[in-house]
């Protein structure tokens, strides 16, 4: 017996297909959205419907942007001659927050990932050799996660930036803020061990 | 800067509406949608506005149905005379996943909350009471959650049928099934002990 109305049905199998949303959580949320006005779902439906429509990638970077170039790449406050590297908007949301970088961004929109038939051409880096052949690059800053597919991006990286005459760079790995030493993994401590950073005061040796 | 489009900006503070979803997690979904094909997005916008549309309220149950009576109160093989009084349509759909309920059901859409001004008015007890006063009902089967607002509105419930010709009962509680008696909580365990269920077996006292 149809228990579950078919319109009730099909929206959690939509929501269903988003990254994170279960089953039950997909349940949760579209007897949420029907409890609430139908106002609401209407106004969530149309914003839906126009995401796509309003939005391009940056010619230049390839953040998602209402505008090509993006506000950044059109920035003129912004340092045109540096590029941080990301895997992804999100990445970039998440760095703009700090609101210590004033460069320009790259993002890659994925990582390598062989096993998964993505290779150098399936993401944005011939377009980012592109970027640095046009010149007025000084700096690559490679901002890639500190995953395993992260970090093989970030080594494939640097060793084709070797050819090209910028400066490259890499986020520093070392124990977050807060973080109680001894909970640390092994691997975070040992690199922040090798990546130790002096304090001053050095005293002479006698 | 406007860093984020402002379409998406208003996708993510939609999303982030929806009950846990949290800032990070509706952005995500947001350039999830976004990175999906603009297909996708479209589907989902074209399930939300259809929603509010093809669903109505069963008008003695209070389901959610595309029909009015819905698909159980039409059914004529489920028992009419047994009533399951749940707080929301979620709940429903976990004990029709059971398969051992065949009776009705009445959808209270809350629980008594006084702090949040939801009294007895604001959810559908008075329907309760009408369609036991039509007749037919012989058991009521008070399957509200064993919260706080849910045993309020489970005692409430008891008290108020006590006066009406039909019997009721409450859902048992007890240890769930694959718990550790060692992580029950005490109230659940002293519960579970209060309704300790007979195995047989009695040997004659000498």
């Amino acid at each position: 017996m149809q228990i579950v109305p078919p319109a009730l049905e099909k929206l959690i199998a939509d929501l269903n297909r988003l990254p994170g949303i279960g089953k039950k959580t997909a349940t949760r949320l579209a007897l949420h959205i029907l409890r609430r006005p139908a106002a609401e779902a209407r106004e969530l439906s149309r914003d839906l419907a126009e995401l796509h429509n309003s939005i391009r990638l940056c010619a230049n970077c390839f953040i998602f942007s209402s505008t090509d170039p993006c506000a950044i790449c059109a920035d003129p406050r912004r340092q045109a001659d540096q590029i941080c590297v990301v895997e992804e908007p999100g990445d970039l949301m998440a760095l703009e927050k700090t609101g210590v970088y004033k460069g320009h961004y790259h993002i890659l929109h994925g990582v390598l990932a062989p096993m998964d038939g993505i290779g150098p051409e399936e993401i944005k880096i011939r377009e980012l050799l592109e970027r640095i052949h046009r010149g007025g690059i000084d700096e690559v800053i490679i901002a890639t996660s500190s995953t395993v597919p992260g970090e093989a991006t970030a080594a494939y990286l640097a060793r084709l930036l070797q050819e090209e005459p910028v400066k490259t760079s890499r986020l520093a790995c070392g124990i977050p803020m807060g973080m109680d030493i001894k909970y640390a993994d092994e691997v975070t401590l040992a690199r922040a061990l090798q990546a130790r950073q002096s304090t001053g005061g050095v005293r002479e040796k006698r």
